[in-house]
């Protein structure tokens, strides 16, 4: 495997003019709206949340999910919350405060892994001093520019990430992390479109992301709303694909990335890149900036997510057993930098090892 | 990975005395009784097969599965479509014979990648001259040969492969290899019954087995029918356990081996194969006589079954796209014999570069 151990400085490439197909979040009078994700590829239905807890949920149930996209609604769930304090019946600024306090706590908290959460709304809290009238619009504005700068970051993404395909290729992507997973076009999936754009691809694989299924179900569907030609496999079969077929490359993005390189992403991430290296297919991680977190020396510190097993009995429909599948059921998986051949960012296209020469 | 690289002879080990808990295929009146796996775990029903293609409709629609069982139902086909032919009305004996034939030829090729299905069919029509009275009662004697020596085959690899175990593992499988799949107490789940009765089993980890969720579906069925402590995980999942506990070994079965050691098995097989070798996890095959092909060079060489892709879609229920998923649905995968640590048969434990010296 070719693997870039220096940073790559990339000056002149063209920023992406692709936009976003649809928006996962969104801001409308006064409201965060959410397309439901929960119900994609069959229906298409937007959550209007006017309380914190709405989006909480939210968050918690996957109806949004997705590193940055998650941290674009709790940035617009602290304004929620920041509302709801302030017309508290019969409470003291006090007691104002603290119910902020406690909701932007658990705002944090509605999901451990990806860090571009807690960033976010460390970023819009901070930008205010005191509980007031101002608050709830100065946060909306703060949220929306971190919401504006995902869409730069995506596109700037998007070029550096297409640079590295020739034309005609076939990739491999997972999970879902395109227009319905950040602000904009999309990390991983997103450089697949400006690829697209620019005729680099034949066809994606998206593996369907199994328990959950972001790919055949998110994936799939932002693939055919921008005739991007794909095949949906089961995760198990990406061994197979690379066997038999020339894989330029996988694309896949990222929920935290330590100090070190090592990636947290989507369970299965990890035995992806484990094959892909197998293969000797470059393996890529697409992550803005937001999702470094410097503080986390290596991948060994990152709490990953338990979810329910049930997630993982559903897909037996109505074919599910009279007792438990199992007592696991982890949401990530930690690929170690070594099998990461290089992060593409928006501030460029970084050596794993070398993240300390960019941040 | 420590790897046999001469034949290991066990000739002091006893035959595991368990028995099979279910039958997956027997010969009762005069009809080939199928448990139909379609329906499990949730319902137990079982399909009367009077009709060879009865059969072959079953084999082909996964109501009976797994090499070895496969074989069975196979030859339990060929003495109904012998009954049918001879009771065929005006017909005279050649074109009873060209019945037969065509019968035979359909029985043999409902599925084209576990060769014990063409081997027992073979092996039962070899055993008969001519169609006359007696070659139906021949030929059920002669497929009830093969189902009581794969009992047997069953028993002796339970031994061979227990003894590959220390007390108190934890053990990764695949697919569904036990009562289920074979004749007798099965390949890779016998070899984890008699584990387990050998105390030797704390936990299995059945992958699911996209698409068909033999994992999730049998595997955790049989578990959970032989008190064997378990928890399904999802394919992708396997990395990030392998990463997180101490996994002694993983068991599989096979669908056919070429004389290489290369084997074919459910699809899967090689990519758990590739992240167990970089996790130097112990990858044992476990599969009888029956399913070494000495006339296949290597594995390339191996049909590969291509299922229909709606098994893919299948999965996401009543949220099922109202386009295409995609084209490809490869059933099964060739795991290279570099891979493989060694193979438990029958004769006795394999290192997968030493087959000639066997056979």
């Amino acid at each position: 495997m070719s693997k870039a151990r220096r940073p790559i400085p990339m000056p002149n490439l063209t920023v992406s003019p692709l936009t976003p197909s649809v928006y996962a979040v969104q801001w409308i009078d006064g409201a965060c709206v959410l397309l439901d994700q929960t119900r994609l590829p069959r229906e298409e239905v937007y959550l209007r949340c006017t309380s914190y807890l709405q989006v909480v949920d939210a968050i918690t149930t996957l109806a949004v999910r997705g590193a940055p996209a998650i941290g674009i609604a709790g940035a617009f769930a602290v304004a929620l919350a920041a509302r709801e304090s302030l017309s508290l019946p019969k409470a003291d600024s006090t007691e104002k405060l603290k119910f902020f306090e406690k909701a932007v706590a658990s705002i944090m908290q509605a999901r451990p892994t990806a860090v571009n959460l807690a960033w976010a709304v460390k970023r819009v809290v901070s930008e205010v001093g005191s509980l007031d009238e101002d608050t709830v619009e100065t946060l909306v504005k703060h949220a929306k520019n971190i919401h504006e700068e995902d869409i730069l970051a995506n596109q700037k993404m998007a070029s550096f990430g297409a640079s590295l395909l020739e034309l005609n290729s076939k990739v491999i992507t997972y999970c879902n992390t395109g227009d319905l997973a950040t602000g904009g076009v999309g990390t991983a999936f997103g450089v697949l479109r400006e690829a697209h754009r620019q005729k680099k691809i034949s066809v994606v694989y998206p593996c369907e992301t199994r328990p959950v299924m972001q790919g055949s179900r998110l994936t799939s569907w932002e693939c055919h709303r921008n005739q991007i030609p794909f095949s949906v496999i089961c995760d198990n079969m990406a061994g197979s694909v690379m066997g038999n077929e020339k894989i330029a490359a996988v694309f896949v993005g990222a929920d935290r990335i330590a100090a070190n390189g090592d990636a947290a992403n989507k369970v299965g991430t990890y035995s992806l890149a484990i094959v892909a290296k197998y293969h000797r297919v470059p393996f890529y991680v697409v992550a803005p900036s937001s999702t470094f977190d410097l503080k986390t020396a290596s991948g060994r510190q990152i709490l990953i997510e338990q979810r329910s097993p049930r997630e993982i009995a559903g897909a037996l429909g109505v074919n599910q057993p009279n007792y438990p599948l199992g007592d696991i059921n982890p949401a990530f998986d930690v690929t170690p930098a070594d099998l990461i051949t290089a992060i593409v960012c928006d501030k460029g296209i970084i050596a794993p090892n070398a993240i300390a020469e960019w941040f």
